[in-house]
């Protein structure tokens, strides 16, 4: 069976956090991992001031639902160390951005016991280049309107459907 | 070339429409036809009192960040009108919605002319049994998590995704 993880990092929105969250837990993703400033709800031994770590807690709810109660997820700041121990776990890092070297969604293939971390970048900037060069793949979704990018959740919603569904492609 | 038209029927959040607008201008959706009391940005002969429709075509940027100027969308009350329009015209309806009767996302496939109508229904509710009975197919979202539901516009991302890429299914 394959596992799939999804680091969020440096996500803003603790809309797009909730969103993000609800959305996996649904897909049956392995885990969700929050890193950099990306909000996350309350946890023990919170170093956050308790009125903050509350009210962070309560936007995420809001689109969350109650799934960051039963969605598998954990907080690690240092985004290098979270990849460095996945790649140690032999999980491909699949970076979610729009580049030059991409490979286009639909195209991407998984194996059968492959482990992938699908990397999520800023609302705005996007995966910082340092991080990019530290995927095994980045992988884009092909756009045809105007508009130059996806929602970052709506981006990742595509991707975790794709490769939580990949055998009957 | 198959064709892609999104229904989306009382959705009551304006944040909901426009991230619908956004991800289907995105992936290149040829029409999202508003309906029922989705909220939906000022048109021509608005017949809404002024402020209001300002109101609404703000609260839709805020999640459509301009798609809603580039997207292909309009405004009809009536869904039953715009389902019997769009089967007169060969569409298939695929109703989006948990039911008994439901085929998996993964596993229906489409044809190369194909056209077809993702009917969306409200945030809490789902779509009206009498608007179901319309449908040609009901298709469902595999769920593996505790919760119950997808967010109405993630679940209307996994589907435009996997109707408009099928070939690589």
């Amino acid at each position: 069976m394959h596992r799939i993880i999804v680091i969020a990092h440096n996500i803003r929105s603790a809309h797009n956090v909730g969103s993000l969250l609800r959305t996996a837990e649904g897909l049956g993703i392995n885990e969700v991992v929050l890193s950099g400033y990306s909000p996350y709800p309350r946890i023990e031994n919170d170093h956050r001031l308790p009125h903050i770590a509350e009210r962070i807690t309560k936007r995420i709810h809001k689109t969350a639902l109650g799934a960051e109660n039963s969605a598998s997820w954990r907080y690690q700041e240092n985004v290098e160390t979270i990849i460095a121990d996945l790649k140690s776990k032999k999980y491909a890092i699949l970076g979610l951005e729009q580049a030059p070297n991409s490979k286009l969604l639909p195209e991407v293939t998984i194996t059968a016991n492959q482990q992938i971390a699908l990397l999520l970048g800023s609302e705005v900037d996007g995966i910082e280049s340092n991080l990019l060069s530290l995927c095994d793949e980045i992988i884009e979704i092909p756009m045809e309107g105007k508009k130059e990018s996806f929602n970052v959740v709506e981006a990742a919603t595509m991707a975790m459907y794709h490769f939580k569904h990949p055998l009957n492609r």
